[in-house]
């Protein structure tokens, strides 16, 4: 039969990653594509034993329909750790548990997108969060970011000529660059938004995995009532739960609570039962230490690569956390055909294209650090500089 | 801040059923008001050897990302058993694995509605579909269901006037009314649709809980090209994995998919895993026997309750599955007007109204009897009774 789809859906960039990532599945392949996690640091033992102790305690609870808002101790927890550790008040009623955060960036999508309505976006950005709002028809305005933050004057220029419902951002150890804000620079966002009725959205995927440099101020304190922030414990924690929250103001909260019921109802219960558990038997904070010494070793070993294999005409940004780098071959130069020489040297990263909403051709690249153990990340990146040089010399 | 929502956001109708809920949270009230699984039913023990199993042996791979689509395994194990229980051939490529079948709901408007297309919906008709259509502004085409199945006539004045995207169906055990379609309705259902460019969504949580009367042909059998199933977990295993399903043709399974990536990139990996390592290891008929006894006993005990109870003058349908069933007090009294004085004699149950897209003030209820114990369906259905005699007598 002729299927009658909808506008909306012919708009969403498909992923491209997700082509890249098949073709990097190959296992003669060093994959620098990704962005998982290290496996070897999930904590299976101590999953293990939360979960027996909720099934062991609070079964049939467990295993019930629950609340669209989500586990209340669990939105607890999260509201406990923003107090202790960011010094900020976040009553339970402003969370809601999501699906990851990438459910999180569906549901503001939902609420606040009409068709042709401006969204502000990190170029590059998130393909996730451009996929999210791509789904409500946005008009997207990139503004570059730089190993300072966000560009002020394109921003400020963005928010004279539109009136933008959301300003997304990943300030902390962006996917894909690597970058964070500076203190400065986020107060200067901060001034930009401050009174405006633009929705700055603070996506915080990796912001406890710092293994460098210092704590920067959350928007949620310095613009309040504009901020959304979206957590996960992701990265923290594990993956495959689809674990993340969001922080919203009550007005904005209670249309996302209506969209997040109409999505799904509520999240895996179950779930959010084993992983509060986990929180409260376990010290989160030497867990996360844990995982930071680790890519704090797997960014020193890729670093110290590119110091060796890399030509010095390729840029590099220069991370303090999270699980990504960001390359920049010279201009005119592409990371697409980069990359279809790597895939023959069997190494693999994402081409910057797909993180772009303005640019087909670019010359720049993402490398996953997290994933891939010191030793193959020294292999698989001797193999990248040889394929650069070729690329560069041709 | 003013805050600026979309305009989908304001359609969508609050669930008065959470209201109605928190007033039957108050332990004194006998409450048929809800729609969860009897909890004594769950199986815990075989949930936590099947959690100790994928996490002793696959425990990595269960806590790390996955694929958009699902385990491939579990889709192969809901493909064998559309084959092996309904004789209907559905490849695993034509299965998404949802959060619950609500997001197959979502996704399903996502793809397929722009603002103001039609939609045809049972009436009485599942407030979950109705919100989750509402977000994507589908305007709706209430036709009539009664004890055989949807009103044909209705069905085809709709088909001629209109070119509805989807006819929103529960062929078996409807919720709210515990009504299922005869086998030759649905033939002539699959006639007025077949050729036509209409989706019928044939949604089955209920469709394994039968404890009377025999099984009726799939619409997936009858009109194949035209027909989306969303399947559960919920009602047979457990519902807080949020775990469920969507089979759709290839054309409309390859729009989900990026529809789902961009929503929340797959669903819960570890409930996946461990859903279908219990599925592996116990016999789901004998379970899903054990769950239909019960509510088939609790069933008899509501119907018997309402022969003694219950004014002649008020008609109930008579379910041969499912969880719940549907009264009508006579023409002109309102269900809401009920409620008022139920919940002072400190019994529940839902208003009809919620389940209508074209009607405020209605005569009918819903009843559950899934989540109440022989015993206290007796007492609420006498306490139901009294109340229901006095009003009639007013």
């Amino acid at each position: 039969m002729d299927t009658p789809f909808s506008d909306r859906i012919a708009d969403v960039p498909q992923s491209f990653i997700r082509e890249i990532l098949k073709v990097a599945m190959d296992p003669t392949v060093i994959s620098f594509a990704g962005g998982l996690p290290n496996r070897d640091l999930f904590p299976i033992e101590g999953i293990k034993q939360a979960t027996n102790k909720v099934l062991d305690e609070h079964g049939a609870d467990a295993l019930q329909y629950s609340n669209t808002e989500g586990y209340p101790e669990l939105r607890q927890y999260i509201s406990d750790r923003y107090r202790d550790k960011q010094g900020i008040d976040v009553p339970i009623k402003n969370i809601l548990i999501t699906n990851g955060s990438q459910q999180g960036l569906d549901l503001l999508g939902k609420t606040l997108l009409n068709e042709g309505d401006d969204v502000v976006i990190e170029e590059p950005g998130y393909l996730g969060a451009i996929q999210a709002f791509s789904v409500y028809r946005a008009r997207f305005n990139p503004v570059p970011v730089s190993e300072e933050g966000l560009n002020i004057e394109r921003l400020k220029g963005v928010m004279l000529s539109r009136k933008p419902k959301i300003l997304y951002t990943v300030p902390n150890f962006q996917n894909p660059s690597g970058i964070s804000y500076s203190e400065q620079n986020r107060l200067d966002v901060a001034e930009v938004l401050e009174g405006t009725s633009t929705f700055l959205v603070q996506d915080d995927p990796y912001g406890d995995l710092r293994f460098a440099g210092t704590e920067k101020a959350s928007f949620k304190k310095l613009i309040p009532d504009n901020t959304v922030v979206l957590g996960s414990f992701s990265k923290t924690v594990v993956p495959s739960f689809r674990l993340g929250w969001i922080v919203a103001p009550d007005a904005l909260m209670e249309k996302l609570v209506i969209a997040k019921q109409a999505a799904d109802l509520h999240t895996n219960y179950f779930s959010q039962r084993i992983i509060h558990q986990f929180l409260a038997d376990n010290d989160i904070d030497a867990h996360i230490k844990e995982i930071t010494d680790v890519y704090g070793r797997q960014r020193a070993a890729m670093m110290n690569a590119i110091d060796e294999h890399f030509p010095k005409e390729v840029a590099i940004t220069h991370p303090e956390g999270g699980m990504f780098l960001w390359g920049a071959l010279p201009e005119g130069y592409s990371s697409m055909d980069l990359f279809d020489l790597a895939i023959k040297e069997k190494v693999a990263f994402v081409p910057g294209q797909p993180f772009y909403v303005s640019r087909q051709e670019v010359n720049t690249f993402r490398l996953n650090f997290s994933s891939v153990d010191e030793e193959t990340i020294e292999t698989g990146m001797a193999r990248l500089g040889k394929v650069i040089k070729t690329l560069l010399s041709a």
